[in-house]
């Protein structure tokens, strides 16, 4: 069993988590490592909810009434007698919208230490870059990552801040944007760079998607309980700070990804965005390094919780 | 009321329409222009559908024995009394699993129309090129795609053999890539080129996904009823030709491109990949032509079908 450390302070924390029968559950993750089951707690308590008690995609639909009926629940702290460490945790949402929608070269550091490997004339963009995961990729926040060295011997890290849209929007406006955000979790880009750099063309779809390379969780802090605006971001092997970056220093903000993305787009509940990963990818280290069976990637984001993803031989 | 042909041959022609409350049905077309509704169908045959016979989905994941049961029923001849261009046709997929992937440059004359617009460096891939399309894109075969010329003004076509993958597979090797193919559609890779190739660092994502640029259908024919290795593409706009492409000329074939997109990357029955465009497009022409408010865009897959989409300025 896997060591799991919850933050020790009253933010809400949302995860899904797999039943005996392999089913999606939403809980709540209490500071003393304690899951409450949000329907099993509503049906103890006598409490009817206005959505789907097992799903987070139905919580986020349900809007902020919905969250306030998980709240209150999480308050009144019935658990269902197991601790977050004994349960197969999954993706905060385990079936995606669509593809993840991930944002490159969103901090300078990150910019400038990729410059060998790309095109010299190469400026920081003047808009968002955008590409996406695909839905093979999404991982659970604990689950081994797929490791086929006849697929790519390049896999690096990218440790993200994920947000997690809760509003149908398309033209959202800077100033608006955060209403959009239902939450946010932790991402890490897990990328075969030699297929992401050579081999399709220069698009990185390909290289960004191999199964289980989008680890994500391990849970969604609702936006009410969390500034995202100065956080950090580490990335650890083995126990080594390999990133520690923080979320100020984004070159393009969260208002200004949300705005970017959904003009002329229509971002829905549910949708997330992965917002870039700050320097000391392995990529950018002389030499370079990458990830091999048996390493142990971990992924933090400061007040949300972290991950921890072995590289598994396939 | 739009006119809507349908190729007289005895393919199957699966689709997907929305009843009087606007929920998906699925359906068979007849060469007479009329619609099998395949739940009802049942129903009214006194036969048990061994999957939900309102969904494509389903039926694409109930496999060869779900398509056998649909055959039968389209081959009783009932239907339920109105015509195809009576009803409201969705995208065969409503709701897909992620993005639509797409293959780039994957006609030697396409690629070539669009030098000017590249790195004077860039070679033809000696992989495809894959990106995708967000599923914001996904539109009916019929339906209007919205216009916003402070969004883009650089609208362009792009008519493509859509393939919908039938069974769940990863790393599937040429030689079995076909028995994974349930079967196929037409896809226009509408495009904004000024933010395809000038917004985001290169990378062709958010260009590709503005919402309703991927009208797709009008319908599936499943692989058992059609030979995708030599068929035209066709796009018209206001009835003036402007490519008409054949399959035969693909660079990469499909078998190729399952293989590759497969490499370490889990497909699943319903994911759709759009195959590449042949030359004509709009950007490649001098002067450069671009779609405009009420221009009518028709997309042709010989032995499949014709989609007609207006531009509608939103």
């Amino acid at each position: 069993m896997t060591t799991i450390e919850v933050p020790l302070d009253s933010k809400l924390r949302l995860l899904t988590f797999a039943d005996e029968q392999g089913r999606a559950r939403l809980g709540v993750v209490r500071p003393d490592g304690h899951v409450t089951d949000v329907a099993e707690a509503a049906r103890h308590a006598d409490r009817w909810l206005g959505f789907d008690g097992t799903s987070m995609r139905a919580l986020i639909e349900g809007g902020a009434e919905a969250l306030a009926e998980v709240r209150e629940l999480a308050e009144l702290g019935l658990h269902n007698g197991f601790k977050v460490a004994e349960a197969h945790i999954l993706p905060p949402l385990p079936r995606l919208n669509g593809n993840i929608f991930c944002v490159g070269w969103n901090y300078v550091e990150h910019f400038s230490e990729g410059a060998a490997f790309r095109d010299p004339n190469q400026k920081l963009p003047e808009h968002p870059v955008f590409f996406s995961k695909g839905v093979a990729a999404l991982n659970g926040p604990f689950d081994p990552i797929p490791y086929d060295a006849a697929i790519s011997a390049q896999i690096d890290w990218e440790a993200e801040l994920g947000v997690v849209i809760g509003r149908r929007g398309k033209n959202i406006t800077e100033f608006e944007a955060l209403d959009y955000v239902f939450g946010y979790t932790a991402i890490n880009d897990v990328s075969a760079r030699d297929i992401q750099k050579a081999r399709h063309g220069g698009q990185w779809l390909k290289g960004k998607s191999l199964d289980g390379t989008a680890p994500m969780g391990p849970w969604i802090v609702p936006a009410g309980d969390f500034d995202a605006s100065a956080v950090r971001i580490i990335t650890r092997v083995n126990g080594v700070v390999k990133q520690d970056g923080n979320t100020r220093d984004m070159y393009f903000n969260i208002p200004r990804i949300i705005a970017e993305l959904s003009r002329g787009m229509t971002l829905q509940p549910g949708d997330v965005i992965s917002t870039g990963t700050p320097s000391g990818v392995g990529m950018g280290r002389t030499p370079p390094e990458w990830l091999k069976p048996g390493d142990v990637l971990e992924t933090e984001i400061e007040g949300i919780g972290t991950m921890r993803n072995v590289i598994h031989e396939a």
